[in-house]
């Protein structure tokens, strides 16, 4: 018994010691300390916390984590913690939670909640009604300032840091201004609502996609906007903070889409799920990688009488895949950033082939230059070179189409574009440079 | 004289038709649309703007172009929009102007201007300093509530969408506490703001690098912090649309950089920019090319007997490096989110060569298999699965430490890091499957 004790007590304390110092740690941070806890532990762990606190951690963990527990812990205690949750981040927590325990969760809500919620989770993920919140400031066009002040007061949602607007709709929920809080504090609390608002208030569509809406946060600077549905009714509110999160989330998206990422990964994911998948895409490379070597194959009888052509092998495709790779990058992040209009795709495709073709000169000219230092032949060296310029040629062609191609048929343009483009430029630096050679070599017999 | 006046007559309306539009438009879409102008045109078309219209469309510019409108609009037209500007957004007009403009345009502003342009100037760009407006809402301790308001109703910079929170100081203007607009709406306004004030306020420091404040945005969904300087001196203050705008800067020079681009090319940059830009990278990209080239010239002797390997060149180091941009992204970009401690590297590189190994192996055996049946010889599918294997394992390898390697030397991690990381896969693909190669035909005697 006493042997038991012994084992059970520092367990028991560096539990205390683990609790006592999340105490003392904001929502955010107490998150970043559990996420690598196993399920049983965060569950012992947050049960000492108040159903607010847990609402905070809560939406700041990771979503599988969020959904591990809306699904484990006991229906009484989410029951309590939902409803201290805004709308959005609650619909986020139970977005991917099993039909029945979402039904079994959704029974225990107050109807209010479960309205605004069961809303939420009808929009798709990356559209305004996805990132947005149901809680917003709205008072009446017909009141007074007062009648507002008094509105605004009554209402418990207000009390966040956040409230920065008061939008003003009419009675039928139409968004028709936007006041600010410092109106009712120094402005005549007998003037009406509807002459002191700002009238010419942006707002977005509900159905309007999260990277739109963060080109807007970017351009405008906006600290919150209104989202409206198709009648104009205001449905809910979009925060810069939510706008933050979009931005680095698209922005990690497209850098890992462009190698053939999920766009979803993290260093923190096992190994296993990045087996799972990495594995995709790396074996479609494969297929093209099998094209580029299938090209070389095409010229054995060159390569067998001229076997030094192959040392220039990798350094055409290679040249060419790193210019094409550049080009595909200022293409991919300016679509992103919306700065890429319908037609203008023709002015940077001219833009990308000029640099393409002075850059290919330059560089052709050095490559051609060394390579006939190197191998003692004039001819190697204007192959080299004038299979570098068309290269590179080929590189910019691909880095402008690819994308632009990709977005034309309605596909993220970030989308395994670098794999595609690497498989254009070797396969025709391989080409080129293998044909050139070959009619060259054969005409002057080196 | 009729001849000329019909001349002119269209170009007049033509210009007045486009000042028509414009004057309906935000300052961000109407700087959009200047953009494209040449600086005479867009200098007489701000001419019909206001003071306070033009500071808005001046600080939506691109930075060369509102370099050039500081460097050539009338010395007393600048000195009526810069005290229109936010401080920091002066500061950022005025960036990069020749400092004997810089000086004529300071001797015809405002003593308060001056001293605040200054400051901002003195920090480096992408610190907390660079990135703040020194225009900040601060009331004392010992004030009451009602006297904070009429403080803030006096000051005249406050009146502006984005004063969310009243900062508090003490005499010596040290940051003490925050107060939210609803404190001086809904509270006695006899209580002191020293008791209803928030003494938990979080801070950055003015020397903080913007990554690490934009991380903070994130991670705490703030819309706005304070800056204070090393007494703990409010001196400024940082917004979430400032951060918004760090982010997408950061997020597209990481993009860039691992490419070897300059991080601020845009689709836009004339050609003669990006051939200036890409052109050094490009270069020492070649030096790599030539070295993985020599590295394949060295086994001109057994390619002068076994042709057919040329074709498994690209194979090897085109899947390498593909797998070695997968690993890298990831590593690079969870850099730039913080998401990567000290020490945590080592769990990084663990995690990413199991994935490379069983990548590598699942890769080797269907490339291996597809290489037998294509040459009919087991000897080369087993090469080629077995040096497949191994560059799996030196693109992880690859892919983890440039980043690491460069952020320990204190250059960005994602410099030029695409470019090593192809250099590691290509020079080593190509060593392993020709070394490999040349051993088992030697000692077999295909």
């Amino acid at each position: 018994m006493a042997e038991r004790e012994e084992q059970i007590q520092p367990v028991s304390n560096a539990f205390n010691r683990t609790l006592n110092r999340l105490k003392e740690m904001h929502p955010s941070d107490i998150a970043e300390d559990l996420e690598d806890r196993d399920l049983d532990e965060i569950r012992k762990l947050l049960r000492e916390f108040s159903d607010e606190q847990v609402a905070d951690i809560l939406t700041e963990l990771p979503q599988e984590i969020q959904t591990d527990l809306m699904e484990n812990m006991r229906l009484d205690r989410v029951s309590e913690i939902i409803p201290e949750m805004f709308s959005d981040d609650a619909a986020d927590a139970l977005g991917h939670v099993s039909p029945d325990r979402l039904q079994d969760i959704m029974d225990t809500l107050p109807e209010e909640d479960v309205e605004e919620i069961t809303d939420l989770l009808e929009y798709p993920e990356d559209s305004a009604g996805g990132i947005m919140r149901k809680e917003v400031n709205a008072v009446l066009t017909s009141m007074s300032l007062s009648e507002a002040r008094e509105a605004i007061r009554r209402d418990e949602d207000q009390d966040q840091d956040n409230a920065i607007y008061i939008y003003v709709v009419d009675q039928n929920e139409r968004l028709q201004g936007v006041l600010k809080l410092r109106d009712l504090l120094f402005r005549d609390l007998r003037l009406k609502v509807a002459d002191v608002m700002i009238t010419d208030v942006r707002s977005v569509s509900v159905n309007a996609d999260q990277e739109e809406i963060a080109n807007i946060f970017q351009k405008y600077n906006y600290l919150a906007l209104p989202v409206v549905d198709d009648f104009g009714k205001l449905v809910g509110l979009v925060t810069s903070d939510d706008v933050i999160d979009v931005i680095q989330e698209e922005a990690t998206e497209d850098m890992q889409r462009m190698v053939g990422l999920s766009g979803e990964e993290m260093v923190t994911t096992p190994w296993s799920r990045s087996v799972k998948n990495r594995l995709p895409w790396l074996l479609i490379n494969l297929g093209t990688a099998f094209l580029a070597g299938w090209v070389v194959s095409l010229f054995e009888d060159t390569l067998v009488k001229y076997a030094m052509l192959a040392a220039f092998l990798p350094i055409v495709a290679g040249m060419g895949g790193n210019a094409g790779a550049q080009t595909l990058t200022i293409v991919v992040r300016s679509l992103a950033l919306g700065e890429i209009e319908n037609n203008e795709w023709r002015r940077v495709l001219v833009k990308e082939v000029i640099t393409g073709l002075v850059v290919g000169i330059a560089i052709g000219l050095v490559v051609g230059f060394v390579s006939w230092l190197w191998k003692g032949s004039w001819v190697i060296g204007a192959v080299v070179c004038l299979a570098m310029l068309l290269n590179m040629i080929a590189a910019a062609l691909a880095g402008v189409m690819v994308p632009i191609g990709l977005r034309a048929v309605k596909v993220d343009p970030a989308l395994a574009s670098s794999i595609m483009v690497t498989t254009v430029t070797d396969v025709m630096g391989f080409f080129l440079f293998l044909s050139l050679a070959s009619i060259a070599l054969n005409f002057l017999a080196l």
